[in-house]
């Protein structure tokens, strides 16, 4: 098909009529899909059911000894740290585990870093001025959520392909009042990108204007392959302990995408000191997490081999559900240069730039098509896409046959408002 | 036996000799035993051990079918709210549903005042002056511990045998500085002292000088009962609201000492004003609580008749350790006059009170001779008792033997205090 560009406006008027057509159509179907969250599929739940028996009531004992049952054990037990070390990368002894939910570990250390400060700083980051988070766009939105909810300052930084543009972080985090960034460094929500070795390495090394600046370093989607090319990041532990910066990151990991969405294990890593604070921290607010939810993942799980055969199990179920959005762009929207899409060796979401000033329409054409896609602008801070361009498309979670005929509606309405877009501007 | 102070020099000389050479002997004995801390016993961890297989394989769905296994349903599932409504004392609409701990649910609603402000605040309060929080004492180590954590001021009130001195506390919240107060109203901890219906209603109706002033009551032992008399508190939120200050109590519960010390649910309650502002709050730190969890407590005690017999389970195994603290108490010190402690009809602890300045010298003693107790002052505000007085058992955990010879020893460390400080001052 020819660039919609260079139709002349008497075919632009018919292609326009033949699509609306069709978007008719289609809204005619009277549909209802979702394809707003990176949500697992109960046939995805479905593989961590041996969970729903354990630990049974034959042992509920860690290896030391402990019974799970009981108060205490801050730090989470040695055999659950052990099993997910390689995926948080980090030892065992610098890994906290945490009851169900990664956000809520990165929410307890941004309000205690405002409260009490982090190892480093010279203040609490409330009680200097306002601290400021660079954030990679598009991104996720609730990690920016946090920071407007505690009126911390964002600032976009584009993406290359390598992970954000490192010149511009370089350049950025030299003002002071820069205390941390958002990362997602593999497979990242939602472009699917990977930070490439100088990338991290860069993260780790560059000089930064506050002291107490810390990476949030959200590895949500480390054994998240949706490819036989399991892509490995370089670990920005170790990097930052070699650039002599040993306490700038903060690692963030969980199961709920592993195991089960609302009954995960979170995880925290960081330095020795960092792991101190936290604990420190979190002593204050629990006397231990859910022992037992850790016992279950132990015994169902057994292993690294395990939990990467229960991952490839994953992938058999969502690899396709890409797969169907990605081609039914292609086949809908392939050639037309209205749009580019990302395909993912990873994670969780697919990620379209549509035509500049077009991303609100196609949402609200799908919407009136009866498709809930997540709206426009959310991938960026404050909701605010300044090109109006990006729209996050996440498939897993309904069926493959409704992803097919989603992704189907969604071409034709990120096609529809492109011409729209064109017809007007051509006036 | 005769009272101490009455003695003369020469008896209380031999009376020391005699003390002395029985604490050596049981020192001898090389024993180690711990009353530091209101932790379940295995055998009253076993009386859950049905929650160890739950929800198991065939149902992980809520009443109103969501998938308990998945995201969301932050404010939990309407089973559990309806299940626990009684315990906690309100209805199942403004009841939260946490994770495992209800003192991580306290400490939240303390950062988030800080950062965010409660309904009706002119300001967040950290950035208002200094915040002050009334404290009943002796009271409970971990509330203080997270006032003094973000340097929320303490005053300590007296309690009275029916709650706080509330002449004091009426007199005390005329300052608008004064922010929140600490209660357990019913079984206190560590006194076991029950809130009268006239101490509840002055709560709630008393005029204070912060228009954002917040109740933290922590219900823990709601149905912690060790007697026949299942003691009942004035409904706060009931008389809060009649008084027109409906959003001035923060209810808080959990299972912890009912299910699972370590894998129990955690409860907020409040006004609907207030549950919005949690909720608010808390979706920007979780996409929800662990579900399954709650499935598997209702799935368990099935309804309110269960609770109450599980409970009384617990009873049938805890009553006769305390039992056995105040019958060697009686035995050892009764007429000395070096001593009260309390005869709680619920909850979790015995309060001592040893001769003035004594306790530090008490768990020194108890100490050497094998007796972890917990650390003089900790009841207290920034851990000093100014008295040097109480003394807080917890003989939940260790079997009864151990808590029969624990208490004895501890019995005579009292008393060999008591004689050391009466000879010293008779100097």
């Amino acid at each position: 098909m020819k660039q919609i560009a260079d139709l002349q406006d008497t075919d632009l008027q018919t292609l326009h009529r033949d699509v609306q057509a069709e978007y008719d159509a289609f809204r005619a179907r009277g549909l209802a899909l979702d394809m707003t969250r990176g949500k697992p599929a109960p046939e995805q739940l479905d593989l961590a059911n041996g969970l729903l028996s354990l630990p049974d009531n034959r042992d509920h004992h860690s290896e030391d000894g402990v019974d799970a049952r009981n108060y205490g054990g801050l730090q989470g037990l040695p055999e659950v740290r052990a099993l997910f070390s390689t995926m948080v990368g980090a030892p065992p002894e610098r890994i906290v585990v945490g009851n169900n939910s990664s956000l809520a570990i990165m929410h307890d250390c941004i309000t205690w870093a405002l409260l009490k400060g982090v190892p480093g700083a010279p203040t609490p980051w409330s009680q200097g001025p306002t601290p400021t988070f660079l954030c990679p766009v598009p991104g996720y939105d609730r990690h920016f959520a946090i920071c407007e909810d505690f009126g911390i300052r964002m600032l976009p930084v584009p993406m290359t392909g390598q992970g954000p543009d490192m010149d511009e972080v370089e350049r950025l985090v030299a003002d002071p009042t820069v205390k941390g960034m958002w990362c997602v460094p593999k497979y990242a929500n939602p472009t699917g990108e990977i930070y490439s070795v100088e990338t991290v390495r860069r993260l780790a090394a560059m000089r930064t204007g506050a002291p107490d600046f810390r990476l949030f370093w959200d590895n949500a989607y480390a054994v998240h392959h949706l490819t036989d090319r399991h892509h490995a990041i370089a670990n920005i532990l170790d990097l930052c302990e070699t650039a002599n910066h040993p306490d700038r990151a903060f690692l963030f990991a969980s199961t709920s995408k592993v195991t089960l969405a609302g009954a995960g294990l979170a995880f925290f890593a960081s330095s020795p000191a960092n792991v101190r604070w936290y604990l420190e921290r979190a002593a204050k607010r629990t006397i231990g997490p859910d022992k037992l939810n850790q016992l279950r993942h132990v015994r169902f799980l057994k292993n690294e081999a395990g939990l990467l055969r229960h991952m490839e199990a994953h992938r058999a179920l969502i690899a396709p559900k890409f797969e169907a959005v990605t081609s039914a762009l292609e086949q809908r929207l392939g050639g037309t240069g209205v749009a580019q899409w990302t395909k993912p060796d990873g994670g969780y979401f697919i990620s379209v730039d549509g035509m500049a000033g077009t991303a609100k329409r196609v949402v609200e054409l799908a919407q009136k098509a009866g498709l809930a896609l997540t709206p426009a602008g959310s991938t960026w801070p404050y909701g605010r896409d300044p090109d109006d361009r990006n729209l996050r498309l996440a498939p897993t979670y309904p069926p493959l046959k409704d992803v097919r005929i989603a992704s189907e509606g969604i071409a034709l309405c990120i096609l529809l408002a492109a011409i729209e877009k064109t017809l007007l501007s051509s006036r």
